[in-house]
């Protein structure tokens, strides 16, 4: 995994992907003591970083895999992604969704030409059914984080953070990343080591699942004790992957955990000031950056707004914050 | 008022408005019946567009008139859009507002460095009192709408539409712009009948404040019965401008007139599938370019989504409508 593969990656994007912009407002940077600079990735098509690693890695396959087809499994964001991705190549794409996942997400995924193939997550074992059928149609597994082609996928995101705060003067400054497996975040530390190396990426997650700020720390992968059970079901993960955890060990800074509670706050004034709606684990950035003006040094920072796939109940949640 | 000083205004702007994105969602193509093009004017500083024609009159001003500042009269978007050029220029700004504009806006107002003077709607003229404090003080009036540099700036958005569905190879549509006074739809007008001659700019405005769609047909300026009550509070005026009638009369398609309730769907459309926060005044082009299909013809409708300054409260309504 090298700096050439996000190069490429983002060759290939090109034009496909969003260039997404940076976002800010003087409100936010009162309320954080600095500057604060907002990637707003929720602008993304599918409304999430990863329909860039879903493109990335599907426009690598041959002409082949094409044709036989992608497989992935997820019940959200990455689902969506591929989905997109694959249908833009003209590729069939499989989706292993669990039964009980919100009706919308499993519509929106068939809106976007997928085919779903739902399972029960009590009695069916989904790595089974994925073997299996990856098996009998010869399809390609797209992996949400633990992958070279999607780690160069998402890693585009940050030449684009490097390439802007560089014209925006802002050479030394903390990168939030809101953090599940790791992709997203060892992606950027990758890009920005090769051309922002003031900038330093470092993982934001929630309260309770904090596998990655703690597998730093101890410097060998640590587990979540749950599994579920939380606001930010975007990077909810159960442990940091083996091919993004020593890129992250070797490049990035301490992560920040923040509470379900300020990631609801930080989608209101991401409402308010900023005008873009955000999930709430696409919010644990801009959360970090808000409400731990602490852990801190200098006087810019950068907040990655993730994704921003979010149902009216939550959002009005966060709104609520504001009265 | 020329496209000359559309160009010479975006060169004053630029690296000081932000260059909004074009956005777009299958889901919408899908309920349009064509493809949708969203220029995200919400996103730009303050909220709305009413900083580009902020920042093109004030940054035209002498030092002598930027010593003494400017003065405005507004209780929304151009208040803020107006103080916080000022203030980037280092110029004070009084801005006039009704005593019972909400508090919020009056507060947001006074936090970009704005000094606020509150009047009582019922027993105080707003024009005495800016006559009296321009004439004291020597303040230049920064107007809404009806003024040559302001439609200069505004006109800036045309000049990014025009250049972006050039690249995307989109050569002929209407371009539906939520329209008050008409200062944006006939900047936009302006600019694409220089860049993009297919594109052509067309009002939207709300039910019983069709002002502009009624002049328009009937060939003389025509005013609304009502100068309230409605919540598309942003682009109700009286009538159009004597500066910008005569130029959408020349260069614009027909108005389309939306229900306050189209609004607020577009709004919740929007926040699904774009992942953007707009204002009710602000839907009104996206409701027209959704809902009144009929209205048009061809295979792409581009729609100005103008701002983004709305109350959690009212935000709450919209999504309602997506239950």
């Amino acid at each position: 995994m090298n700096i050439d593969m996000i190069r490429a990656a983002a060759g290939r994007i090109k034009g496909h992907a969003r260039r997404t912009p940076i976002l800010t407002s003087p409100f936010l940077d009162e309320i954080a003591g600095r500057r604060v600079f907002v990637k707003a990735e929720c602008l993304q098509h599918t409304g999430s970083f990863k329909f860039r690693g879903g493109w990335a890695s599907v426009s690598a396959l041959t002409d082949n895999a094409l044709k036989t087809g992608v497989i992935a499994f997820s019940s959200g964001n990455h689902a969506q992604g591929v989905a997109l991705a694959a249908r833009e190549h003209g590729a069939p794409a499989v989706i292993i969704m669990p039964a009980d996942a919100p009706a919308v997400k499993i519509e929106n995924t068939r809106a976007l030409g997928a085919e779903v193939i739902l399972y029960n997550r009590e009695t069916e074992d989904r790595d089974e059914i994925g073997a299996r059928l990856s098996q009998e149609r010869n399809l390609t597994l797209i992996k949400p984080y633990d992958a070279e082609m999607t780690i160069a996928g998402q890693g585009t995101v940050g030449l684009e953070i490097a390439e802007d705060m560089t014209a925006l003067g802002v050479t030394k400054a903390d990168v939030m990343v809101c953090c599940g497996g790791g992709g997203l975040t060892s992606g950027i530390a990758l890009a920005l080591a090769a051309d922002a190396p003031g900038l330093r990426a470092r993982p934001a997650e929630p309260e309770g699942f904090d596998d990655v700020t703690r597998s730093l720390q101890s410097g060998k992968i640590e587990r979540n004790a749950r599994l579920s059970g939380s606001l930010c079901d975007a990077i909810i993960t159960p442990q940091p992957g083996n091919l993004t955890f020593p890129i992250m060990q070797q490049l990035c800074g301490p992560g920040v955990v923040v509470t379900e509670d300020e990631c609801l706050r930080a989608m209101a004034l991401a409402f308010e000031r900023l005008r873009i709606v955000v999930e709430p684990g696409g919010a644990a950035a801009l959360a970090a950056a808000l409400f731990h003006p602490d852990e801190f040094t200098g006087d810019a920072v950068i907040a990655v707004a993730t994704g921003g796939n979010v149902d009216a109940a939550v959002f009005a949640k966060a709104l609520e914050t504001l009265a």
